[in-house]
């Protein structure tokens, strides 16, 4: 893979067109993530199943950390507007518990899919190191589905570092289910756990 | 690098000579690997470094994974047995102040070496999945400092549940400060905080 490539601004969809071709992409790198992880999946292979040329993969998509950052950014966006029915606030006494659920679900989702889970965590952990523009607004997404289920109306700062501290301990819990230190109903168990002593005392005025 | 050589069972050093080797491929290994990172390390410059023949390092190590789980595991050896000063169980009202001390220590410990920190992180993910010995044993010796530092007397389940959520949390902490999301103050106010609110109620009997 050229090194010039890797360092480029990936383009963005603008026609209808475009858009279609940018979704059989994420479709593709999915499929073949799920199948392959981040390591033995080829760009060729995306952009074959795919069909589109390798030079619009690469445009989109200058490296695989891009294209598994785009993946992970889509299934946030599906859940962030899928969200209008699912993801509203919820009545207080049981704002830690639709975060915990929220979280639960993305984790399933992720979860059905091990070695695509692993290659958006690494291409979103190696994303974040360089600091990119896409991880950035992944991110802020998420958050934003959290602090919607929270029933947040106007966040702060402290709301946003209670939620980055909730999702900082469903991503170490998320790491232990794909290393098989602990199962996935477990994992849900520590989630709720989890949620209702960091948001409790502070969203639904529970004590301990 | 053989593929044979990455299957094989380790070896454990015996006679003093052995534990000498032992204990000068770990300091190369962290020399090195805080240098370089777990990809770009040689294992012929370990052995080098080391002053023993690449024969002897492979029979020790059989893999860059298990030099590196090794590490962390002299690292969490050494905050064990230099607990009996540091690390014992707190008073009362302050366990889980005690428990978030032993975390940030822990943490900046990796952090003043962050290619280090990550490479036995990647370590440990991986030996994680293979399910070895020295990633079993490494863990529990972490859960335990953590334990005495609750002053549990007899852990049961649950005290090594709360002591995994923890240390998930604090996992999930510090892969945002290795990714440079959040820096290493906010990092150590952040495990305060989630440390009070996880293990506050249950161990000092604090409300929210």
């Amino acid at each position: 893979m050229p090194r010039i490539a890797e360092a480029r601004q990936p383009a963005e969809p603008t026609s209808a067109e475009q858009k279609d071709r940018y979704r059989r992409i994420l479709r593709a790198a999915s499929k073949l993530g799920a199948e392959h992880g981040l390591e033995r999946m080829q760009m060729n292979d995306v952009a074959k199943e795919a069909g589109v040329a390798i030079a619009t993969l690469y445009r989109y998509f200058p490296s695989k950390t891009d294209l598994f950052v785009g993946v992970l950014h889509s299934q946030i966006q599906w859940l962030s507007s899928s969200g209008e029915g699912v993801v509203t606030a919820a009545p207080a006494g049981e704002r830690a518990a639709a975060v915990a659920e929220v979280l639960i679900g993305a984790g399933r989702g992720m979860l059905a899919r091990p070695q695509l889970a692993t290659a958006m965590l690494q291409a979103n952990n190696a994303a974040q190191l360089q600091g990119g523009r896409e991880y950035t607004e992944a991110n802020a997404a998420f958050h934003n589905v959290l602090i919607r289920a929270l029933g947040v109306e106007e966040p702060g700062d402290e709301d946003y570092r209670m939620v980055r501290i909730m999702e900082q301990t469903w991503y170490g819990v998320l790491v232990s289910v794909l290393n098989g230190v602990i199962d996935a109903d477990q994992a849900d168990d520590d989630i709720r756990l989890a949620s209702q002593l960091l948001l409790g005392p502070r969203y639904d005025g529970s004590a301990a």
